[in-house]
C-alpha cells in the first residue's frame, strides 16, 4: 500500500534484500501510476509508461483490489497475516484506515510489524518540497547573490525517508526473530527531515551560536571547495580536504608565490582549514585563472597526478552515454515491459563482492488473483 | 574507524537503535575532529568546539589509539573480535588497511561483519560534492536562466551511504542470527548515488528517452509545485499533485474564469496532471498575482482552508526560534560538553509511539582504557 517515492524505496531496498514484496494499489493504479517522466516512444518500446512508477516497482509483484469494498480490504488484511513467518508486514504511506490499522492487523496476528509513513510529525499532508522549505535548505542553496530560494531537485527527504523505513523494517523482524514481539513504527517524512537536520548542525548553530547557518554558493562550507571553468566552458569540482590536497592545488596552479605573499601580507596560515575556508575567494580568483587557461581535457590530466579531489560536472545523458554502465559491477541489463531494455542498478552495497538484483516492475495487477 | 559524514551517520543510527558503538580515531582525532560549523562561544560554553563532529558522534563510546603501532592495530582487532554475541562488527572509511581487513578480522573470528566505505566505486577518493557533480544534479538545478551548476548544500548522497551501511549491517546480523555467517560488505559513495539515480529514473532516461531530464528550476517535475512570493516578501512552496489540490489552488486564487478559458483557447485539459505541467509557466503567472497582493499571513490563513500543499519558506533561525522544537517529540534536551545544552533530535521513527534517543558524544578518548 505504496506511492510516490519512499514507501516504494522501502519495498524495493527490501526486495534487493531477498524479501518478497507485494505493492497493493486500488484498480488501475494510484496517483504515482502515470507520474513523469513517461517513455516518448523513442526507442520503439511504447510512449506513455511511467518510468518513475517502473523504476521505484522493480522486483514487486503488483495486486489491485476494490479498497472499499470489504472483499478488497479483508484481501489485504489476509495478505498481511497469513503471509508466513518471515512476513506479517505491512508498510503504507496511506494509513489512517481501520481496516488496515495496526491494532486490526494485530488482533489478527499478533506479531504483525506496520510502519506507517505520514508527511508532517502531525499526520498533516507533506511531500519533499513542502518539507524542505520548511526546513531552511532552499534559502542558502544556489548563487550568494540570487534572492530567491532554491529546491532540491533530487528528493534528498523521501529518499532518506525510504531508507530509514526499510532500516527500521529489517530491526523490527530482528527483534521479532528474538523475542516475538511485533512493532508499530511510525515514520513522518518531516521528523526524517528534522532529525537529519539536526544531526549535522543545521539545527543546533541557531540554538548555541550566534546565527544559523548562511548560503556560501557552491564553496563547501568550512574547508576548501568550489567549482572552475575551464577554457572550453567545462566545469569542475574541486574539494581540497587537507593540507595535502591544498598545497597540491596550489602547486599545480602555478600559484605557491602567490599564495605565500597572501599568508604574509594577511597574517594568515593556510595549513589551517578554516583559514583556507575564510579566505576562499582571494585563492579562488588566484587559482581560477589556471583553470581559465587550460581545456577540460588539460585540467583532468594535471588534476590526476595529484591528491586533488576533483570530478567534472557532467549532464545524466554524459553518465549514460558511451555505454559508461555497461562494465559497471552496479548495473545489470534489466528488460522492463513497457520502457524497452535498458541498464538498471542494484543494492550499491556489495556483499562478498556481489551486487542483489531484482527483476523488473510487474506491470500492475499481475498478481491479483482471479 | 570512521570519519567525515556517512560511516559516523551509520554508527549513530545504529546507537539510536540501541546499539553499543565505539568510535576508534587516531591520537588527537581523525581529519574531522575540527570540522566546521564550530561553536561560536555565543551561549557560553568554549568557542572552537565542532558542532558537527559533537552531533555526528552521539551516544558512542570515544578510543583513541596510535593505529600505527601494533599496540593500536592489536587493541582494534581485539575490540572487534571479542565484542560478545551482537557484536564483531567493525564499519570504516579508512580501509585498505591489511591489519583490519576483512581477511584478517574473519582469521580472528569467522562470524565477523565488516562494512568498507569508499568513495568512488573503484576505491579512489571522492566526496559527496564531487560525486553529485559527476552525476548529473547540479546541472539541473536552480534558476533555468543561471547559466552555471549549483551544489546542494544538504550532503544528501553522504546521508543516504550513512543509511544503507546501517541497513545493510542490521540485515548482515540478522543473517548471522539465522546462520552463523559473517559477511564481507563494500559500499561505494558514489554507487549510492548511482543507484538512487537509476531507480528515480534519471540514468534511464537517457538510455531509453531522446534525452535525460531538463532543469525546470523550482518547478516540481510532471505535476504542477512552484514557489510564489507574498506582499510582504515570504515565499511559500506550493504542490498540487491532485485535481482537487489544483481546484482548490484555482478556487483561492479567484482564477476560475481564466484558467477555464485558458484550457479553451489552448485546447487543453488541466484535469490532467501531465497538462498542468506544460502549462506551468502560464498557470503560474496567473496564480501569481492573488500571492503577490496577500501578506504571507493572509496567504498561509487561506490555503490552511484548503487541501492544497503549501510550505512557508523558513531559514534554520526560523525553524529553531521560539522554542518551536521543545515541544516537538522528536526532540530531547541534550547537554553537550564543549557545546552547551540545546534541543537535538532523535531516530526519526516512532516505535509505539517512542522515539529513541542518544546521550551525547563523549570526549575524544574518553573510553579509552589507561
Amino acid at each position: 500500500m505504496s506511492s510516490f517515492v519512499a514507501s516504494p524505496l522501502c519495498g524495493l531496498t527490501l526486495a534487493q534484500l531477498g524479501a518478497d514484496v507485494i505493492r497493493v494499489d486500488p484498480i488501475g493504479g494510484a496517483a504515482d501510476i502515470k507520474r513523469w517522466p513517461l517513455t516518448d516512444g523513442h526507442n520503439g518500446a511504447p510512449a506513455g509508461t511511467s518510468i518513475y512508477w517502473t523504476g521505484l516497482n522493480k522486483g514487486k509483484r503488483s495486486v489491485t483490489t476494490d479498497l472499499k469494498s470489504a472483499e478488497g480490504q479483508s484481501l489485504v488484511q489476509r495478505m498481511v497475516v497469513e503471509s508466513g513467518p518471515g512476513g506479517g508486514i505491512l508498510v503504507t504511506n496511506a494509513g489512517g484506515r481501520d481496516w488496515m490499522s495496526h491494532a486490526t492487523l494485530a488482533a489478527l496476528r499478533p506479531d504483525v510489524i506496520t510502519l506507517e509513513l505520514v508527511g508532517g510529525t502531525d499526520g498533516s499532508p507533506g511531500v519533499d518540497y513542502t518539507v524542505n522549505a520548511g526546513l531552511g535548505f532552499p534559502m542558502i542553496t544556489g548563487p550568494t547573490q540570487h534572492a530567491g530560494v532554491v529546491n532540491h531537485v533530487l528528493p534528498a527527504w523521501d529518499v532518506a525517508c525510504g531508507l530509514y523505513a526499510s532500516l527500521v523494517i529489517t530491526a523490527a523482524v530482528r527483534r521479532r526473530d528474538q523475542t516475538g514481539q511485533g512493532a508499530r513504527i511510525r515514520l513522518a517524512l518531516e521528523d526524517v527531515a528534522l532529525s537529519i537536520a539536526s544531526t549535522l548542525g543545521y539545527l543546533t548553530e541557531p540554538q548555541v551560536n550566534s546565527h544559523g547557518r548562511r548560503g556560501t554558493g557552491n564553496d563547501v562550507y568550512g574547508t576548501y571547495g568550489t567549482d572552475f571553468v575551464t577554457s572550453d566552458g567545462g566545469r569542475i569540482m574541486i574539494v581540497a580536504l587537507t593540507q595535502r590536497h591544498f598545497g597540491d592545488l596550489v602547486d599545480i596552479t602555478g600559484t605557491a608565490e602567490a599564495v605565500a605573499a597572501l599568508e604574509n601580507a594577511l597574517k594568515v596560515d593556510f595549513s589551517s582549514e578554516a583559514a583556507r575556508f575564510i579566505q576562499r575567494d582571494t585563492l579562488t580568483a588566484l587559482f581560477a585563472r589556471w583553470f581559465a587557461e587550460h581545456t577540460t581535457a588539460e585540467v583532468e590530466q594535471a588534476l590526476k597526478t595529484t591528491s586533488v579531489l576533483y570530478q567534472r560536472y557532467r549532464t545524466f545523458d554524459d553518465v549514460a552515454a558511451g555505454g559508461g554502465l555497461s562494465a559497471h559491477p552496479l548495473f545489470e541489463t534489466l528488460e522492463q515491459p513497457g520502457v524497452g531494455t535498458f541498464l538498471a542498478a542494484g543494492m550499491p552495497a556489495a556483499f562478498d563482492g556481489e551486487h542483489y538484483f531484482t527483476g523488473p516492475a510487474e506491470e500492475l495487477g499481475s498478481s491479483t488473483s482471479p
